[in-house]
C-alpha cells in the first residue's frame, strides 16, 4: 500500500475525520483523533521519556486544528484527579497521559477512585519500545522506571507488563498493552467502548515506538464517532415491552411512589430525562449521597436526600411512607446506602435501574425478577416517552411539603455561642450563596457531610467523591471541571433561561488538610485561566479524622499556612488575576459572600480562607461515624 | 492467661524491651516496639480512618518514652519518598503508615522506587477490621476506600486483598495481610527480616481492630533487637575459606586490580569496610552511578565514576587497563551499566560481590563460578581482615594520577559566551561548595548527570534515585534524610575528625519541574526544624525531557513560580527560619556560595533559586540520551 499524504483527505469540518480508508496516519495521531471522535477535547498529564513520541502528535495538524488541548499538571496523581473531574462534568472521557512506572503508579490512586465511582477515564501510559520488551537483545535489560525482578535480577530481565498486571481486573474495566501495531487501532477502540459501556477507567499501554508507526484510517472512517449510546446494551423490543409494562403497571397501581435519583443516572447521561419524568409525573423524589444533584432539587416534589438511618429523620420517614421506589442508577455501597440501613414501607415494591440490569422486587410476596444484561438508560427514555400520566393515582399526605434548606433541623453540637464561624453557621449561609447553574466541587471532609442536606438551586451540578473518599482529590478535580466547562460551556444546564444574565460559577469547597495534599495544582488552575471561587475551610488539620479518633492528637494537625500568599507564589506575581481573603467572623463572611454574588461577571480566582474551630464538625458526620462504628471499641 | 500491667515490666534503659514473656501488650504497641528494636526512630505517614487505632499507640508510654517520632507528611507519596530517604541515610528501615486504598495507592510509586533501588522501607497499611473482611455479615458490603468488583458489585462484596494482590511479588520482597492475631507478631518479624535480607520494601496490612488486641511479649524478649546482620545469609566456614582463597589468589596475581564500589555495598552497611580495604591496599577504585559516594572519593587511588561508554573517556580507559575487577555490591541495570556498555581488559578476571552470590569470571578461559545463597558483606569483612597486603604486586602506570574535579574535561555544548549561569559553570563551582561530611540529595534531572563526575570531598554522603528516576522524589526524600540526620547525628561519618569544628550540612539540588510535583513537603521540612540548603535549578520546565524530545514544546513548560515566596506561605510567616534568594549571574552565585560556606553554624532553610537556560543541559545527559537511543527515530 502506498502511503498517501493525509492532509488531502482531511474533512475540513471535522478535521479528525478522513475520507479515504486507504490513507495511513501515524498511530499517535490515530489515538488522539479517536479520542476527539468520542467528544473529548482536552488531555491531562505529565511528559516523560516513554510518552514524548506520543505527545508529539498533539501537534499533528489534524489534531491541533481540531482543538485538542494539552493540560500539563504538576504531577500525575493530580492529572488523574483532573481527568476524573473532566469526565464527571462533561460525561465524556477524561484522558490522562503518563509515563511507564513512575508516572502511571503516581496516578493510580486517582484511577482507583474513578473505578470505585464509575467515572470514564482513559489512562494512556507510554511504555518501552516494543523492540525492548520483545527482542532477544533487550529483554534481559533492567530499564529505568521498571522494577527489576526480586530474585536474580542481574541475570533475568524485568517483566515489562508488571504495572499492567497490577491494574488489570482490579481498577480498570479494560486494559490493552499494545504489542502488535496491526491490531492496535482495534484495541484502542475496544478500550474506549468498554469505558463507555462500564463507565469505568480503561488503560492503554503504548510502546514508545508505536506512536510513529503507520496505521490505516479505516476505523475512523467506518466509525467516525463513538458515543456512550453506541456502547451500551439495549433490550430487545420484546424485552423492552415486557419491562415497561411491568414498570408502568406498578406505577399506575401505586399511591405513593418515590423516585430515587442515584449516581449512575448521571454517568449514563440520562439525568435530564429523569428530571423530565419527575416534572411530568409529580412523583416524590429523593437524591442519594452519590447521586446528589442528579435530580433537580428545586423541583416541587423534591423530598431531600435519603441515606437510610444516617440521613435526616424527616427524609427517612417520608421515604418509608412510599409504596413503590423507582431507584434509578442504583449503586450500592456503605456510604451511598447509609451503611446498609435502607428500609422500605412494609409490602413496598422496588424497581432498581442499573447499567446491567432492571430488577423488580415485590417485598409483599418476596418475589423478585431480574432482567440482566440490559442498560437502564434506554428503558428510562422509553418510560418517559410511554408513560400515561393520567393513569397515575398519587395520594401523598397533603400536609407534607417539599424539602427546602429550612427543613434542615440543625442543632449546634458545639453549642458555640461565640462569634466564631461554625459548621452550623455554614449550613445556614452557604446554601443561599449558591445560584442556579453553579457547579460545586466539594472535597472529602467534614463540610461534605453538611452539603448532603443542602437543597440546591435548579440546574446546579455537584461534584464530589462520595464513596472512595480520597482527600486531596477535589482541588485537581476542580481543575478538570474548569477545563471541561471551557470545552463544553453550560453543558450541565438544560434550562436555557438560566444562562441568560448569569454566568454559572465554579465553586470549590476545600479543607485545609486536604488542600495541602495537592495544592500545587492551584498553579495550573491559574495557568489555564479558570474562573473559580475557592473556599478553604481552615480548621488546622484533619477534622474528619478527629471526629473518629485522636481529636487532639498531633497526628491530626497540619502545618499552618498563609493560604492567601499561595497564589502569588504560584504565578500571579502582580495579583492581577486572583484575590485572596481571610475570614474569621460571620459578619465578614456575609459581606464576602454578598460581594462575590453581586460581582458575577468577574474572572480569575477568588480564594477565601475561612477559619473554623478545630473540633467543630457537622452533626451528619457524627451520625456517620457512629453508624459505621468507626470509633474505637472500648476495651 | 491473666493480662498483667505492662509498665512493671518495662526495662528502663530500653523501654521497648520487657522482661516477662507472659506479659501482654496491645498489638499496636508491639508493632512500634518491634520497629524501635530494629533501630528506627521515626515514622512517616498520613492519618486515615483505618490506621487511627494503630497511630494511637505512638502515644503508648513505652513507645513515646523510647522516642519514636511521628512525622506527618502532606500526602502519602511524599511519606514514601521520605521513608526512602530516611533509610538511605541511616541504613535502618524507613517506615510509613498509610490507610487502606486511598493512602497506600498514593504511596505506591515511592515504594516501587525503593524496590527498584533496594531501599529498606516498611509500608504499614491500616485496613478494614478483620470482622469486616471475614464475617458473613459484612463481606458483601462495599466499603469506602475499597474498589468494588467490576461485575455484580451490587450483589457481591469487594476483594479486601485487592491492593495486597497488586503489590505482592511485584514491588515488595515480603507482604503480610494479617488475619490471625495469634500469628501476627511472627508475621511482622518475618516481614522485617525479609526487608533487611533483601534490602527491599515490605508491606504489613493491619486490620483496624488488631491494634487494640492483646499479644504476648515473647518475641520482643527472645529477640530484643533485629539488625540487618541478623537477617542475611552467611557462608559456611568451608565456603568462606574457599571463596577467600580464590579472591586473594586472584588479587595477589593481579598487576592492575580495580575495585568498583556499587550501590549494594551501601545497602548492606559495608561501605566503611570497603574504604578501609581501599586505603589498606592502594588499589585503584571507581564508583558506579548508583554507588556514588560508597567509595570515599578523596582517597588517593580514586579513578572516577565508571559507566561504560557513557562515562568520561579517561575513566573508561583507566578501567579498561585493569586485569582484575572486584565489583562490590553489584547491581546491574541500564543506568548503572551505561546501557550495558561495561567492557573489561582482554583476559581480565572479574569478581562480583552480591547479597545473594559471589561470582568469579575468568574471561581468558571463559570460566565462571558462582557461589550462590551467600551474602557478600561478611565475605568483604573477612577479606579485609585476612588479606596480606604485602603479597599484592600492583604495577599501575605511574604516569596516571587520581581523579579530581579538574579531570572533568568539560565542553560547553551551548557555547554560552554570555554572563549566564550554565551547567558547565555549575560543574566548575558547585564541587568546591561541598565540604567533607556534607550530605547531598540530588533530584532526577539534568544536573544529576553533572554530579556523576564530581569528585566528592571525603565522608560526603550522596543520595539520589539513580535508576528508577522518579522526578519529585528528592525534596520529600530530603525531609526523610533530614529526620534521619536528627535521629542519627553524623552517622555517615566514620572519620571522627570531620565532625569537629564543622557542622555537616544537608544540601538539596532540585529542579523546578520536579520541585512542583512535591513542593508542599517544604512545609514539613520547616515544621521539623530541618537545616538545609536548597538549590532550585530554575530552567522553566522539564529540561531533561527537552534533551530527549520536544525542546520547545509547551508540554515541557511548567508554570513560573515565585519560589522565594513559598516558605513564607508554607509557614515561616515572619521569615525568621528561612532565607530565600534569586540568583541570575555567576558573580552573585559565587558570593552566595561563599556566604553559605562561611556561615556554617546557621540553622533553618536556605532556598536559592538559580536561573538557568531552558535548553542548557550537561554533556553527560546528551551522551546518555544518545546511547539510549531515546531520540525519535527518523522516519
Amino acid at each position: 500500500m502506498t502511503p498517501v499524504t493525509i492532509n488531502t483527505f482531511v474533512n475540513q469540518k471535522e478535521p479528525h475525520l478522513v475520507s479515504n480508508e486507504l490513507a495511513t496516519i501515524s498511530f499517535g495521531e490515530y489515538i488522539f483523533r479517536r479520542l476527539l471522535s468520542t467528544g473529548t477535547k482536552s488531555v491531562f498529564g505529565v511528559p516523560g521519556d516513554f510518552n514524548l513520541s506520543l505527545l508529539e502528535y498533539l501537534y499533528a495538524p489534524s489534531v491541533e486544528s481540531a482543538g485538542l488541548k494539552w493540560i500539563g499538571t504538576c504531577n500525575e496523581l493530580n492529572a488523574a484527579y483532573a481527568a476524573d473531574g473532566y469526565s464527571r462534568y462533561s460525561n465524556n472521557i477524561g484522558c490522562l497521559v503518563t509515563t511507564f512506572g513512575v508516572g502511571e503508579l503516581s496516578a493510580l490512586n486517582g484511577v482507583a477512585g474513578s473505578f470505585a465511582e464509575n467515572v470514564k477515564v482513559l489512562h494512556i501510559v507510554g511504555v518501552a519500545k516494543s523492540i525492548d520488551s520483545r527482542s532477544d537483545n533487550f529483554r534481559d535489560r533492567n530499564m529505568h522506571h521498571l522494577v527489576p525482578q526480586l530474585h536474580g535480577s542481574n541475570f533475568k530481565g524485568p517483566n515489562h507488563k508488571v504495572y499492567h498486571d497490577m491494574v488489570k481486573d482490579r481498577v480498570a474495566c479494560s486494559v490493552a498493552y499494545l504489542e502488535d501495531i496491526e491490531t492496535a487501532c482495534d484495541q484502542v477502540d475496544n478500550v474506549i467502548r468498554d469505558i463507555y459501556k462500564y463507565s469505568k477507567p480503561g488503560y492503554i499501554f503504548v510502546p514508545a515506538d508505536f506512536a510513529d508507526m503507520s496505521v490505516t484510517c479505516e476505523n475512523l472512517i467506518n466509525v467516525p464517532h463513538i458515543s456512550q449510546q453506541d456502547c451500551i446494551t439495549y433490550p430487545s423490543q420484546i424485552q423492552l415491552f415486557d419491562i415497561l409494562d411491568r414498570i408502568t403497571s406498578w406505577m399506575y397501581s401505586s399511591k405513593t411512589p418515590a423516585i430515587l435519583g442515584d449516581v449512575l443516572t448521571d454517568r449514563y447521561g440520562v439525568s435530564e430525562i429523569l428530571n423530565k419524568l419527575i416534572y411530568a409525573t409529580g412523583i416524590w423524589n429523593f437524591s442519594t449521597v452519590m447521586g446528589k444533584s442528579v435530580i433537580d432539587e428545586a423541583n416541587p416534589k423534591y423530598m431531600g436526600q435519603y441515606n437510610g438511618k444516617e440521613g435526616l429523620r424527616q427524609v427517612y420517614e417520608h421515604f418509608e411512607s412510599c409504596d413503590l421506589v423507582l431507584h434509578f442508577g442504583v449503586d450500592i455501597n456503605e456510604i451511598n446506602n447509609g451503611h446498609y440501613t435502607f428500609t422500605y414501607k412494609p409490602n413496598a415494591k422496588i424497581i432498581q435501574f442499573h447499567p446491567n440490569y432492571i430488577r423488580f422486587v415485590d417485598t409483599k410476596y418476596g418475589h423478585e425478577q431480574m432482567f440482566e444484561g440490559i442498560n437502564f438508560a434506554p428503558v428510562l427514555m422509553e418510560l418517559y416517552k410511554g408513560i400515561d400520566v393520567s393513569r397515575l393515582s398519587l395520594q401523598y399526605d397533603s400536609g407534607v411539603t417539599s424539602y427546602t434548606n429550612e427543613t434542615m433541623q440543625l442543632e449546634d453540637p458545639t453549642n458555640d455561642q461565640s462569634n466564631n464561624i461554625t459548621q452550623v453557621h455554614l449550613q445556614k449561609v452557604m446554601p443561599k450563596f449558591l445560584s442556579p447553574g453553579d457547579v460545586v466541587v466539594c472535597e472529602t471532609g467534614s463540610f461534605q457531610f453538611s452539603v448532603r442536606d443542602f437543597a440546591f438551586p435548579t440546574q446546579l451540578k455537584y461534584i464530589s467523591q462520595g464513596f472512595f473518599l480520597s482527600i486531596g482529590m477535589a482541588l485537581p478535580a476542580a481543575l478538570g471541571v474548569g477545563i471541561a466547562m471551557q470545552d463544553f460551556p453550560n453543558a450541565h444546564i438544560s434550562d436555557e433561561n438560566i444562562g441568560e444574565g448569569y454566568k454559572p460559577r465554579l465553586i470549590l469547597f476545600e479543607g485545609d488538610g486536604a488542600a495541602q495534599m495537592t495544592i500545587q495544582e492551584l498553579s495550573t488552575i491559574l495557568k489555564c485561566h479558570i474562573t473559580i471561587d475557592i473556599f478553604i475551610w481552615n480548621n488546622n488539620g484533619y477534622t474528619i479524622e478527629r471526629a473518629i479518633m485522636g481529636p487532639t492528637r498531633a497526628y491530626n494537625d497540619v502545618m499552618s499556612w498563609k493560604w492567601t500568599k499561595l497564589l502569588e507564589a504560584f504565578g500571579d506575581f502582580d495579583r492581577k488575576h486572583t484575590n485572596s481573603t481571610v475570614i474569621e467572623y460571620p459578619s465578614k463572611l456575609a459581606m464576602k459572600l454578598e460581594e462575590l454574588k453581586s460581582s458575577n461577571t468577574r474572572d480569575g480566582i477568588e480564594l477565601v480562607e475561612v477559619k473554623l474551630g478545630v473540633l467543630d464538625f457537622p452533626e451528619q458526620l457524627k451520625c456517620m461515624v457512629d453508624a459505621a462504628a468507626l470509633k474505637r471499641n472500648k476495651k
